[in-house]
């Protein structure tokens, strides 16, 4: 972890380029740290100006009475190479660059002025922020090293919040957004550019920050994956939720991200499943992330995926619905004991009725002012009841009742979230704040506190590094040596030394060989070309399917040697494989994956057009937690299929497990050899059993 | 079309009911009666008091001086029927029965009262909105027949939206938001239990009403299928945008709605199916439709389904292009001469490359203050744009800038959707209200623009009644009979008359038959029972498939007769059908299915596993309007399939075109008598054409 404590804590900051126009781009960040009040010494430094804003400038900074903490430059793109060469040698620790005209807009001349300040930054130990960043805003000591501060209106003691992004409109203003929602914002960072210090060395400092306890990030581009995923693993350790938005997830939003940033878009896929291993709560709009994160900011995690909402509005008890089934939260089942504490405030109507979960008390409980608040206590008694939701219309009154004050003290003592929505605008924002004040977020859609509770769940059941540990350390097998000269036939029979069923097969030099073997192995069988140079034998006629006879056999084989010296004339041809058909009831694809961000990812997905068409394929990154198939197997969308849907036999877990642990063994024997592996198909048999038919292995380019 | 307007305009209103407390439920509705000003004539309805709100009061219904246009209900539940049949009496042509207890909660007892009141209010030719509602709200009179009242804040000139909610609680939450957004409100309605008047009702009245433009309504059951089509029709055809938010769309959401409506909630796919067909704007969360409405309410709309975003948030431009991508929306190629123009605006760095779409001008182009409404400009001109986003993150200056008059007039005059952006919260309120005064909405999201110009853009391509009349009009062929005897051969001839293509097969009473018909027809073959009696095939051992010899023909002959003789032994046994084996590259569902609600419905799917576990299929109400069949495939999650992706051969769209008419024709031909048909599985070969393999014709239950 790079020590940011002088960028976030600093003691003295030189603004270069400070201006006099105090107003102004340049000008203002000298009148923040004015304002701020703080105990820092400031140095403006222009080489035209004896005193700004009341501080003593400097001409040059070289000149500067001692090594800043911070540098913030704030000259034009031409001088900030100049800028940071003198601030570098002066010794300041971290330099942030607020001017732009860099990386962005393909400018090659500007990415080299970009590798020139970093480089001259590392030579002489300094940090780099930016350039391009709106930098680093502090809501608690009201300080922002910027020339934009939303943060006057409030400064939070709390400051439990942080907001990362690279783009400095996106923190401003979601920070902003997060003001206007009570919530306790403590830092807003904006990367820039990354020359240096990148979103990953941000979230590496924050997770260590004791007041931090939940982040908001949003980016374009992750260029650190092991690092990346190492914090959010950290983060999950310390209970900190890290809730993320990836720019540029498409191929338009991905060719935008490169033409304003100059930077490659990693595979989003990729990024996706990892993501949801580590727990890293996904949204894909910035409107989500206000109310997802005073959810978070609670500090309390859901004890279950089974939630309970009560309401005095039927539409809302219904929407509630929609989206748990949707989002495949469950509805709590409410225990006995519960049901008759919860019908003590229902109408008289509903007395002789079973408790539906979501209650509904209806407009007619209106006249029991406790009716909810009393229904919430209940709920958060009962142990199969993993958050409660409570949403009403509006404040159903001049002072929203008197039940908020015990509203709030039972938020406040519970140890499951209780999240409120009000489903009305402004007219209800007394009650709103009364709310926000007692530490109860408000939403304003039950659908949306449906889905913060459903990823807050994701969070804590994404496994600790503990739980990870005691699974990885389970394998001791020795290692199995690579293939010496890779075919289809000795990539089956490596992967089968590893304990992967795979397709009976033999390796015949001529046809006489394979109809000896096609005899051994029972019919039907098919015959393909085996040679280290074919990685694609369909496309050279090296494959025939279905043969059911000695007779066949032979001629297959004289064919499809024959295509292959035709189509791949100085291709090593060792033979043919000889494979007993095997009928799949499904067909499944796995794998090995290389991401160029991420490194080795296992795979594992739907086969033929459910992979074409519907990219229906999850991924893992090493190394696997708890439960790792049965996972990847839920993230499918065609998990039904191997769960039994519609009379079909379950595939067998333990069989899948053993061929996803195989992979895991595979990536930890031979990481830095492996370029890929493709399992492709992998059937699944009428007994649920699984066998890789074919597998092409392919070796990194050293 | 019933005629609401003594509702929606009444000249006088009796509160049955009324409370001296005007604070309470029933004094509420006199007080706002009273500050409305309004010139209409008040009869407080009370046996216990002379005088109320300074308004002389009525012993009861009988006594009042005229028959009122609205009689308000407000008594307790159980005074409910007494006071509607003194109303009708008196000749009241509206009563508003606001007071609840009734259908909701599932009890019977109120159920009951809630027919009776109808049957009296009919009896008397008096319309009942209620029980259960908060009425109708008038935003722009002023004027709410109700206890809640949210309109006081803000009353619009224009009142060009509508809200209709059967949830009261949905209804005035909406209304509340709608004004926070600055939205010109005219109507709030809620329809409540509808055990008269429905929401249907509410949009026949609003659809005809030349104030309103645009309608959003959150529902959990439509009861009038017909007459709900209708009016989406009529909408359309009038180009005012309907948006949706269906109530109840899974089981756990239905299962609530029923639970506090006592409604059975209907087929919620084939509704959303009609939707789309009819260019309901359908949203899935409250949330949704503020934004949507502020776009739609704008009366402008997409002129191609190709957008075009300008903003200086490189963010904004990636979060764009991520959703329009994900919702199928095109980013507009701009013309030579709209490039030239904007790059007259972009900084220095972007002069030498091409102009991306979003066009990010960066946060270097602050200093140029018209640059993004010049841009604006340039593109209203281009006529490849169907829409502009125009996106910044805060209003980048204390006053919003004098660019902002510039562009509402640019607004004001373009025949296409300008939406405004801003990313930050309340500190931008002065530019958000300064473009909303100049009729600029202004979301909070990139994508929510994108979203509701997408929507937008569905309505529009909506075909309007003229359309489809044109269509519906080709078809003069007379109508063929329904098979006299139901079985998969009759079906099968019976829709080959109808222009259907489906699998060669001949009826053969016994084995020697068959033979005779496999060896005209080729091998392989299939075998299945025949028989009126056996729908399920398959479940009685009656299915051979795959049979390569006159001998196999045969013995499976002779099998499936004896199969079904032993499990069906009353069954009339025909014989067998014998059918061509056709090698499916590819399997759809298709046929006609009679929804209880809506009526017969086309349906397309994929087959197979496609339909099973992602219940890919989409249905068509009729008449047909133009290109169904291509809009029915582009709907479908696995329409690539269809249109060739991945080297395969298209699917034949005259063919489709052809079947899907025919099933049209079946419908118009002989609706009443059709149960439904399902052709299962619709092969699609090799060469792209479709032939139905089986199929299945049910009779209406009469």
């Amino acid at each position: 972890v790079r020590d940011l404590t002088p960028l976030f804590a600093p003691r003295s900051i030189a603004v270069v380029g400070a201006s006099s126009n105090l107003m102004g781009l340049a000008g203002r960040p000298i009148a923040y740290l004015s304002e701020s009040g703080l105990d820092i010494a400031v140095y403006p430094v222009n080489p035209t100006r004896d005193e700004i804003g009341g501080f003593k400038v400097y001409p040059d900074p070289a000149s500067l009475p001692e090594a800043p903490d911070v540098g913030l430059v704030v000259v034009p793109a031409a001088a900030v190479v100049d800028a940071i060469e003198g601030l570098a040698k002066r010794g300041c620790k971290v330099a942030v660059v607020i001017s732009s005209g860099f990386g962005e807009g393909d400018r090659a001349e500007g990415a080299d002025a970009q590798d020139r300040m970093r480089d001259i930054a590392r030579e002489h130990g300094m940090l780099l922020l930016g350039p391009n960043t709106l930098g680093v805003h502090d809501y608690v000591r009201g300080l922002p090293l910027s020339f934009v501060w939303y943060g006057r209106k409030a400064v939070s003691e709390v400051g439990s919040v942080a907001v990362v992004s690279q783009s400095g409109s996106g923190m401003t203003s979601l920070c902003d957004r997060m003001l206007d929602a009570g919530i306790p914002l403590g830092y807003g960072v904006a990367t820039g550019n990354e020359a240096d210090v990148t979103i990953v060395d941000i979230l590496e400092h924050l997770a260590e920050d004791p007041k931090v306890k939940v982040i908001a990030t949003v980016f374009e581009e992750i260029r650190e994956g092991a690092r990346f995923l190492k914090v959010c693993q950290r983060l999950r350790d310390l209970g900190k939720p890290l809730i993320a938005m990836k720019v540029g997830r498409t191929e338009s939003g991905s060719a935008m991200v490169k033409s304003h940033t100059g930077a490659l878009a990693g595979s989003y896929p990729t990024l996706q499943a990892l993501m949801r291993q580590y727990g890293v709560l996904e949204v894909t709009d910035l409107d989500q992330i206000p109310p997802m994160v005073a959810v978070a900011a609670l500090g309390k995690l859901p004890t279950s995926n089974s939630i309970a909402v009560v309401t005095n509005s039927g539409g809302a008890a219904a929407i509630s619905a929609d989206r748990a089934d949707e989002l495949g939260v469950k509805l709590a089942e409410l225990s006995p004991a519960t049901q008759v504490k919860v019908k003590e405030n229902l109408p008289d109507f509903a007395q002789e009725q079973p408790v539906h979960n979501p209650i509904d008390v209806t407009a007619q409980s209106m006249q029991k002012r406790f009716a909810l608040v009393d229904i919430v206590e209940a709920l958060l008694e009962d142990d199969g009841v993993g958050a409660v939701i409570h949403a009403v219309p509006s404040s159903g009154g001049p002072e929203g009742g008197q039940w908020v004050d015990k509203y709030c003290g039972l938020s406040h003592n519970a140890t499951k979230p209780v999240v409120g929505v009000i489903l009305s605008g402004r007219e209800s924002d007394h009650l709103r704040n009364r709310l926000r004040d007692g530490n109860v977020p408000v939403l304003s859609s039950p659908g949306e506190a449906v889905e913060a509770i459903s990823l807050l769940h994701r969070f804590v059941s994404a496994p600790t590094s503990t739980q990870i540990a005691a699974v990885a350390s389970r394998s001791t097998a020795a290692p199995v040596s690579l293939p010496a000269v890779i075919t289809e036939n000795t990539t089956l029979n490596w992967l089968a030394e590893y304990g992967v069923p795979v397709a009976s097969q033999r390796l015949a030099a001529d046809a006489a060989g394979a109809v000896a073997a096609a005899n051994e192995l029972g019919y039907p069988v098919a015959v393909k070309i085996s040679s280290p140079d074919i990685a694609h034998k369909t496309e050279v006629g090296g494959v025939v399917l279905g043969l059911t006879s000695a007779e066949e056999v032979a001629v297959a084989t004289a064919r499809v040697m024959a295509n292959a010296a035709a189509a791949a004339p100085h291709a090593a041809l060792e033979g043919v494989t000889v494979s007993r058909m095997v009928k799949p009831v499904l067909e499944l694809i796995s794998g090995i994956h290389k991401d160029d961000t991420f490194g080795h990812v296992i795979l594992l997905g739907l086969g033929g057009i459910w992979a074409e068409i519907l990219g229906d394929v999850t991924m893992r990154g090493l190394p696997l937690g708890p439960d790792a198939s049965e996972r990847m197997v839920d993230e499918l969308q065609g998990a039904p299929l191997l769960r039994g849907a519609r009379g079909r036999t379950p595939v067998n877990t333990k069989s899948l497990a053993a061929l996803i642990d195989a992979l895991a063994r595979i990536v930890a024997d031979h990481g830095d050899a492996l370029g890929g592996l493709d399992l492709n198909p992998v059937a699944v048999t009428e007994d649920g059993e699984i066998v890789v038919l074919d597998a092409a292995l392919y070796l990194a380019d050293r």
